[in-house]
């Protein structure tokens, strides 16, 4: 069976360290595939990696194995963990970067199994201080699509860090949510569902000093320029400037609070 | 026999959505082998698209599968299509992004045919309105991969949305041009060709305030500094300086007129 | 027998030429696995290539085939050269890309065995003057990974192109080094190894006006802000300010001295 393997970091795409972590993987299992998903999560920034797991992962066949390293602990008392939700495997720091995609298997009812990564037969023979990816989360990724027990790698644990995950509260007439993440187009995202619509007949965003009246249903119906609501790939709603950057545009930053409301 | 599929679209690498589209392909056809060709297009710039699939496309092995997202229409009326062009597949919205790629295969008199891509069977079932790289493009690729026929993807058309390609007019003595795209280095593309220097004993190009005489073979026979002109890769002549910018050092940018003419 | 290539370049990852690159392997070699290593050497920086080789290489699966280009050269009269290095090959120009994983092969006594690329019948037919990575490079790895052997590719060759590589030179109580790279989180990369700690009990790090105590043993010891000296994942000492940028927060660059020294 051919494994698929997926590797997301923060170590940028000019120093050769994604390719060392592919290499390190070949040297076990030669005969993975694997995706580069991202190598430019911003720098020790979890939550965002805990996010492009959640939008991602479920849409590799069954059975691949996700390593995420985004890992300012690396060194430290904090664990080395492994996965498997649903039918989905997960190698990573125990730090959190797990969250979303765990929620989300939770809110499906997919089973979910954690081991503590304890067993240094499935490392590199010499582990550095400072770069795991490379001497503990690749090589037990490759041993994984080698066939090893998800069991064999370590200790089951039941505690896997969680990051507390922001979710909108009701305001009189509404909610607040936050803007999650920005994208390369400078789209904003945010915490705002199709349940935060519910019973609106004309939803107005309020960011800032910004109002954004209704839902457009997608970027080219409405002429370059415009600031638009709409729903993203994911099922959340995004703020964005047609053929422009909302990020700049609006100046909205990660973890700015935005209101929908009913139009008065 | 192995399919090759390569991408390209202007997500960025931030964000983990190429990936995705690797995803999505992989589970359709597990053995397919993906080249990311570029997801660093400048945002919605179909002509810079356009343009490097004319470059590329053709050192693939035969049968291989190019999928282009540029897409600012996404979710609107714009077509879905897919195309053959000699030996190569292309799958891509109706924006003109084939443009370059089909201009050349008519020059050298390859058969092409193009399929409006509107057979649901063949796209993930839930499609979005803003990503149909995931949701409709990657799929149709991976089924073209696994065998799936051409034909059988949509409905034969013959009118392919084409870009206007500017080509060099004749002024006195010579030929104005334009610069097509500016590339990592700074180097500044142009669409002069040989047939443009026709006759020319000693070419002079003239770009802005700036003048550069003569054709210079390659980067390193002249020293760092020096502003040149000189065939690139491609067949086109470039401006570049070397071991430097051209793009900043003369102020280029794409769609800026240059002249060729012979020395007085 | 499945055979890796590695690419590295200065390319960038904007215009498509990496990907190319991978076109005309696969075009020979079908079967063969490619990484990316990274297409963001800095332009025409062969010591920064130089030092990603030596710290990546060593991590592939034998008989693995190490593409570089980072030719300020191409098209002159500068040689083309394929080597084997123990177990893994390589393929460059010859103007010291190789110089650190050569030296590092000699410090193991690990065979080496270079070889002049002058039989064009494992080229590409039409060889442009700007981009040897395409037309040289590239179909000369593949037929290496397709079972041609090494000293078929051409005439066997001595002399391979060496930088000048900068060791630490002793100074009263210590030595001076210098810094050799900046990483992509600021990190700065040293020449000094545990060797120029021998002796030591509580060494101090002097660069520009700075003065570090001590070594850290990783990130995670020390409160975010903290400026360090830690071993790196090659064994190197690396400063690093924790969840900061280091070369922008002391100013540092490469080339830049710093001292170690016994505290007083």
């Amino acid at each position: 069976m051919i494994r698929h393997i997926s590797l997301m970091t923060d170590f940028g795409l000019r120093d050769g360290y994604p390719g060392v972590m592919e290499a390190v993987i070949y040297k076990i299992a030669p005969q993975a595939k694997i995706t580069n998903l991202t190598h430019l999560v911003p720098p020790q920034n979890i939550r965002e990696g805990s996010l492009i797991w959640e939008r991602s992962s479920l849409y590799f066949p069954d059975h691949s194995i996700h390593v995420g390293v985004v890992d300012p602990g690396v060194g430290t008392q904090r664990r080395a963990i492994a996965a498997q939700l649903g039918q989905q495997f997960f190698v990573c720091p125990d730090n959190g970067l797990i969250s979303r995609a765990l929620q989300r298997a939770e809110q499906q009812g997919a089973p979910a199994r954690f081991i503590h990564l304890n067993r240094p037969q499935y490392w590199l023979p010499d582990v550095s201080n400072v770069f795991h990816g490379r001497d503990i989360f690749a090589p037990v990724a490759a041993h994984l699509a080698s066939g090893v027990d998800l069991l064999d790698l370590g200790e089951p644990i039941t505690d896997p860090h969680r990051l507390e995950i922001e979710v909108p509260q009701p305001i009189p007439g509404g909610w607040r949510g936050q803007i999650t993440s920005i994208d390369h187009f400078g789209n904003a995202a945010t915490n705002f569902t199709s349940e935060h619509l519910k019973g609106k007949q004309r939803p107005v965003f309020r960011i800032g000093a910004y109002q954004i009246r209704g839902l457009t249903r997608t970027f080219g119906d409405c002429p370059p320029g415009s600031t638009i609501a709409l729903f993203d790939s994911d099922g959340t709603i995004a703020i964005a400037i047609v053929q422009g950057n909302a990020a700049q545009g609006l100046n909205i930053n990660v973890g700015d609070p935005l209101d929908v409301i009913e139009e008065e």
